[in-house]
């Protein structure tokens, strides 16, 4: 028997979502949300978390899994320099879900859209065999200065915001036997790579200054640098070279190496789940490009390469030797 | 072992939406679409339609499916009087999938694109264990001129667009037994039966007119006229009558009570999935109201009862006896 009616629980989170938000003229509780779009382009993302395919009930909690289920859409905003606004939320629950479970989703959710100063105005519940969380943001984007993924130029910088690897350091960290996780925890390091994996940051403020600042081509690194970079160049038309030795990795993830049996540049080439945005730039525009991101967000944006004619991804490796970069990484087929 | 990469998916799929459309700046394949808004409200909405709850894969065609799953966001905006112009799908796909099932279910939600003079402008594909289609819809609506449940006031005529119970007909047809379901898939009504229940139209330019005519407020019924009606009431803090007799019920309903046992009135009261419009108007915009969705539509729209003062909604049968009408239908956890 079910815990409670679709009414019950629409009620009940209607409750959560109440209150006046800045451009929304009608939120939650009727046939769709009426919102203010402003003069500026609309701009429209939309992602699935499934369970056992992104999440384990067992051991995700529902606040990381709401905050995560908007960062990763707010993610893909920030990739484009603009701005996230409204957020619509699908729920497929199993009839057996506890509503406090729901409650403390939506209570992630809310610190993430408070976060990016986003409105939840609505969305659908409905019952599924497992929990399903589908997220759709709409956001606004200046005229002409969206950077999408196909503006790379040979000669263009290829340069990443903050570190990467940390996330799938910390989903071997989770999957690791119970006295390293105990021990892993205790230390800073250790909870900063669950952080990373269960409380991605969306960079929306770097997007906004890389766009700003003339980057040419922009994407998110939610399932692995070398997959991501292929899906540019491929959308650019253009090949790249990237210094493995340049290449940010997070030094939580150096900390693990310790402890766990793994190879931190290959978790940070092909770990996915960064959230980190890669951008091309004009050379001229580097410096002040990262001097921008690091000044006003303490972000380090890092050149690790540069657009080349062709179509092939080199890693070029500290001794000078190359090999093609791989284009491995999350593929939500593959496994 | 898989049957296909993620990207080599996307890429069929974005080969599919290619083509220049109205408003779309730039379409699928990017970190998140860009999109003319216009002067006027945004409206946005999102559905879920999940595998083993609100289809079967075996009983339910992917073509009917896509289209379905864009129709019934679409209801939902033209309940609102608005106008759809962009849909999100993000999909969640068993790993066994075949291509050409994706193919075909975007076929499907193309179809009821362009019948609705929308853009799939993009989404996301994941793995899931069942399938799992989530479609978000943003439209248009002129300031001023959105119709929500909670305007109806006492004195106001409740009406209702076509005739109700069709789908839920269909519904009960699909699951007959073999022979009654061939001997009624070779009438005219079985089939209409099943094109209800499987092709749903939005009654976006009935909405559009009940909004130009001053309706005070307005739902969609998609879990049935009895709940739907109890929800509009609720949210305008006010009760109604209803006058079974007058009531439409599908003709092709009818018939089916010929073959199977059921009662037409109880399918039409509370079946689900009709996606009518149940509005109500100011008694003297009833008549032009009325006969502009007839002229331009070739749709009736049934006068049915009565806004009243108070919370009770009460059926009035042919007899004028009296008894409450219990909110019943399609609750996503109930069943």
């Amino acid at each position: 028997v079910s815990r409670f009616t679709e009414d019950e629980l629409v009620a009940e989170l209607r409750r959560l979502l109440a209150g006046d938000a800045p451009g929304v003229v009608l939120g939650p509780g009727d046939d769709a949300a009426l919102v203010e779009m402003g003069p500026h382009l609309g701009i429209l993302t939309t992602d699935l978390l499934v369970e056992s395919v992104h999440f384990e009930r067992e051991t995700t909690s529902p606040r990381d899994l709401g905050y995560k289920s908007i960062a990763v859409n707010v993610s893909d905003v920030a990739a484009m320099g603009a701005s996230p606004r409204y957020g619509l939320v699908s729920l497929g629950l199993p009839s057996s879900t506890d509503p406090a479970w729901v409650v403390d989703l939506y209570g992630g959710m809310l610190e993430a859209t408070s976060e990016y100063a986003m409105s939840l105005v609505g969305g659908d519940v409905s019952r599924s065999p497992r929990i399903v969380v589908s997220v759709a943001v709409a956001g606004q984007v200046a005229r002409g200065t969206a950077v999408k993924r196909s503006g790379a130029r040979p000669g263009d910088r290829l340069v990443i915001t903050g570190a990467l690897g940390a996330a799938a350091g910390g989903l071997r960290l989770a999957q690791a036997p119970p006295l390293e996780v105990a021990a892993a925890v205790r230390t800073e390091w250790g909870r900063e790579l669950l952080r990373a994996l269960f409380r991605p940051l969306a960079r929306v403020g770097e997007g906004q200054v890389l766009a700003l600042e003339g980057a040419t081509s922009m994407i998110d690194v939610s399932d692995g640098l070398a997959l991501d970079l292929s899906r540019l160049c491929r959308e650019s038309g253009v090949g790249a070279t990237v210094q493995i030795s340049r290449v940010p990795v997070a030094p939580e993830l150096i900390e693990l190496a310790g402890v766990l049996k793994l190879e931190p540049i290959e978790l940070a080439l092909s770990g996915g789940e960064d959230y980190e945005l890669l951008a091309t730039v004009r050379p001229g525009a580097l410096e002040e490009a990262a001097a921008k991101v690091r000044d006003r967000f303490g972000t380090p944006l890092t050149d690790i390469g540069e657009i080349k004619l062709g179509a092939e991804v080199i890693a070029v490796e500290a001794d000078g030797s190359e090999h093609p970069l791989e284009p491995k990484g999350w593929d939500h087929f593959a496994r």
